[in-house]
């Protein structure tokens, strides 16, 4: 089990805090693009701290959003969608390239994220995007991170079709439902305290499973656990995790 | 002899006229990569274009000013202007190998164009940023273009320190002066009519002189004719100058 | 019925054409307010343009979203949205005093004026947001426009409540359901021929209603009449629609 | 001698810090109106805010330049800078006015107030902005408020010209040079220490002048003195300056 992080958030003259100390802490870094946040030098400076910290870079696609963080959802027409999401890739991987450093996986941010899990036709349209751009970097194609369910299944067989490799995370601190999905956070207890984030995280570690709402014991396999870095005491929390791998 | 056009700027909703046709006309398209114009989808649209029509494909990054269609010069830290002008390179490159296309080289767009030829701290950060681009593309590293002058010598110098390779191009459309400048455009005549290009175009190509402001006959080695798209005629103006060459 | 026209949507080095034309036509002018199109000095330039052709002026906010031309649904918290609204009101308000001119009512444009005649919780926010300015301006306060249905009523009543003038505006052409909605443009027909648009017209215009794409006939009661700009033709159907008024 | 602070400049999800707690040891609040920073809802928050500590409002206009925060030069000509100052100004005013407040003045923000205080073209551009408001607001016209040198005579009779009240400012915590003007950052020393800029403030309020550089006495006559709300200890500081005044 991976832990990874969404970084290079910063923009301009704002800060998202924690960024630097946290690096420290995980294995996979996903790097805000510019289109939500990460100005270019951000985003170079980010791509290098992962890099001294060898920590794997995975590309943070948005909707291009900066005022809403990219945590809106946006009616985008596929072609539209996918040239954006290239577009911000490529754009992340040459600086990357630039650095001698590489991305290797791609996960979708916010409400792009969100509307993927939801809607099989933007999941086809991201799943299309880097298939497309692995045709060309054959050697060493590009993953991409989507969320854990108890439903992997029928995400393995879409990838599949397109050749893509498929990175599994899940949630140490929210709350899931019984049909494996995250609960909302307008519900009381949907987003968990650092001490049910940490047995849920350990539970995921050691045993594959979460402890729903309603308090049934449900599967879920995954490769990577999300750590906030903006949660007060991130760093930490995630210090902790790495002592139940 | 060369003819090259600013291509792909358009944004969203808004279009740029003449684009599609002009593209048979040229050799090399400097293609917007989203900061002055040009979405993402845009920019894949006039790569698939030039593909087409095997057209060499050039980067044309811009200061961050869609308002002001990078035409504004702004003071910009020189990490930063780097981050910038290899954010969009590498944007723009990623989707051209997406499409089965290559990016050859760069053409500052505008202000940052304009200010690079006046100012050689903003020159150095333009050619170091893509020289480090070429240390991590050496098979066929990206070549800068720049304005022809009767002073080439000392940009050559420049950039063979950073293995760099120039191309020169001049302008067929704007009167110079006996420095080997273009006249400011607020004074009268520095626009050629259409007929004085055509001849200066034909002056450029088979002498490789211009008639300056003064009557003065100079020298103005250069590689490319820039053809502006946006101009009433442009297709018709770049058909007839093609009949010099 | 007047006849309304979304303008002022040109953008920095971009155009959108027939703009100054079909002032002259026009009793309403619906100005961007440089969320999804208008910068400062285009803004301005429409709010001059308006006062000299005694055209009544409407404020048309949008989402923030330059790139898709405010035709994008975004999922924006009413708070925020409020303010987005207010914000750009205030702006056009502000400078359409300058230029000794003043913003008579509201039209919101594309996709938020969709959301808004689908979703009662954003026709809610646009109400309570316009109702908010309203009181500060009592002398005169602004009206909204929507779109008329064959249920105006229950619009009327949810804006009185908020003491809020209401103008209905139809379209000429474009075809109608027999819900009195506008058919999608995905479907064949749903967009009009000129000829078909200009017998739309005169039915509005002279019996208040519409033949639908059934062929029934539909109470259409409106104020308005909405006539694109963009499109081949606007200002010689305007000429013709105006022979019926 | 007034307390003056720039607030509202959270972005979306970006805050800036101290914000609140500076509002209860201030005066005058500059805030922005989107530009540079300040996105709708984040002005009306500080303007309730401010409203609610009895702040005298000023508008804080920038370049259009997010990533930059409005601290980079930009090249814009007169009619455009002058339509963006209306145009913000007129946002903020007009959200003011909902809220049941209103603006009083207007400070430009970063590069564009250094470039007002450098070149008389760009102040000509911002004092007939602001006057060409005042014209459609006798009751209360805006002042401007602009940096106190040693040659304030200067910008009192342009503004006198157009009618148009000046509110002069002091910086506590920045050395001035023998000709009044601040030391650039690049300096060392440039930036006061606390106790330093204490005793500046001190002096500023008591008698009117300042220690330059060289150590010599210089009379500013200022109206304001500018407290930086992200600087570390914001909040402190000015309690302190408080009881001095």
């Amino acid at each position: 089990m991976k832990l990874n992080c969404d970084l290079g958030e910063s923009f301009g003259a704002w800060s998202m805090p924690v960024e630097s100390a946290i690096m420290a802490e995980i294995d996979q870094a996903n790097i805000a693009c510019g289109f939500h946040a990460g100005d270019p030098l951000v985003m170079k400076q980010a791509i290098l701290s992962a890099k001294q910290h060898d920590v794997v870079i995975g590309a943070h696609p948005a909707y291009p959003d900066l005022q809403g963080f990219g945590r809106r959802s946006m009616a985008i027409a596929a072609d539209e969608l996918s040239a954006m999401i290239q577009y911000q890739v490529s754009a992340l991987s040459g600086m990357a390239k630039i650095c001698g450093a590489k991305v290797s996986y791609v996960k979708p941010h916010g409400a792009l994220y969100n509307d993927m899990m939801k809607d099989t036709a933007v999941m086809r349209t991201v799943m299309q995007s880097i298939a497309e751009i692995n045709t060309q970097h054959s050697d060493s194609p590009l993953a991409l991170m989507v969320q854990a369910t108890s439903h992997n299944a029928a995400l393995k067989d879409a990838a599949q079709e397109w050749g893509l490799p498929l990175y599994f995370e899940a949630f140490s601190d929210r709350r899931y439902t019984d049909e494996g999905l995250l609960q909302s956070r307008l519900l009381e207890g949907a987003v968990l305290s650092e001490s049910d984030a940490l047995l849920q995280a350990k539970q995921l570690i050691s045993s594959g499973t979460v402890t729903t709402a309603s308090g049934a014991t449900l599967a879920i396999e995954a490769d990577s656990l999300c750590v906030h870095g903006d949660t007060k005491g991130a760093v930490s929390i995630a210090k902790k995790i790495r002592t139940f791998l």
